[in-house]
């Protein structure tokens, strides 16, 4: 063999272990309808995030709480069925909003917020949480790993302030990129920076 | 044995076991000389920390950075031999500064910040820095638990959102009580709640 395929080899093998981190910053999501109350007009997206069809937006938007704000939060895209606002819980103090750590898309009964646009303002009754931390895998390296959609496992991870979460939770798709969602919290808990990987324990 | 006396034994036996944590905001140490410099005088307790001896001041400051300012930080006393100001990563961020992950006191080399109270504003040379979470014993506890001054262990959290810590520092001295110290990056990635628990794994 020669270099290149040692490095490929090399890419197979550390791919069936380890798992890329990522961390995820304060987003929000909206529905087509919010976008156009907001916005004027539909997500335009900007650059790809590492989940298939996933974008961040050009537009940006002010989330408002009862004891704070933050300016300029990315807007995820595409528009989904229903408002959700990802937050730290850091961040939630900021705001004066208690987010729950709940799965994405689970918001039934989570605070509301107001966001605030360059066309308008939209109040949103439900949504604002704190992501339940949790790994993206396609259903090759979920075989490869031995877990299934919804296993709840515990992923060591290899950083700077090293750590092992537990609690996280797998989820499975052909859809999906293999990697690992962190908040800040949790990213800056480990001494998280880009490129560390994590793998599971069980 | 009546309930009183099984309240007390279940104490002790918790004791042996578990470890409370507590979760340390941003706060600043300062020596004499800078307590005059900023105050007018040396610092006044307020309210005692878990600590033997340990104090938060009445006294409070704000810590500048080339990004951005807290104001009202908490001064912990007794003064020092020398200033440190202890961040998370996240606050950190938002001062501009990326303080090393150290033990307090082991602050050769970090940055500096400036610090400004109602009489005046101190720039420290060195100071800034991460807590390196850690583990304040009692001797006796040591002992129980069999650990040393020094070790470095990894601590399972029973919190919210459940973890186990690797790379904790444990610090053996009659002068402590026990309990373990995580900052507010720490704290919420593991959705700590006041009371909350935990235990050294090896």
């Amino acid at each position: 063999m020669n270099n290149a395929d040692f490095e490929a080899l090399a890419r197979v093998l550390m791919g069936r272990i380890f798992i890329e981190l990522e961390a995820s910053g304060r987003h929000v999501h909206v529905t087509e309808e919010q976008a156009r109350a907001l916005f004027g007009h539909g997500l335009t997206p900007d650059r790809p995030l590492s989940q298939p069809g996933q974008f961040v937006a050009k537009e940006r938007v002010t989330v408002i709480g009862p004891k704070g704000r933050f300016d300029n939060v990315a807007v995820l895209g595409p528009e989904r069925r229903e408002a959700q606002v990802e937050l730290s819980l850091t961040d939630g103090r900021t705001l004066g909003i208690t987010p729950p750590v709940r799965s994405s898309g689970d918001v039934t009964g989570s605070p509301g917020c107001t966001l605030s646009g360059p066309r308008g303002q939209v109040d949103i009754r439900q949504g604002v949480i704190a992501a339940r931390r949790h790994v993206h895998m396609t259903p090759e390296d979920a075989k490869t790993m031995g877990v299934r959609d919804k296993q709840v496992v515990k992923m060591q991870v290899y950083t700077a302030r090293p750590l092992v979460f537990e609690d996280v939770l797998v989820r499975v798709s052909p859809d999906y990129a293999t990697f690992a969602h962190l908040d800040y919290d949790e990213a800056n808990a480990c001494g998280f920076r880009k490129g560390d990987l994590g793998r599971i324990l069980s």
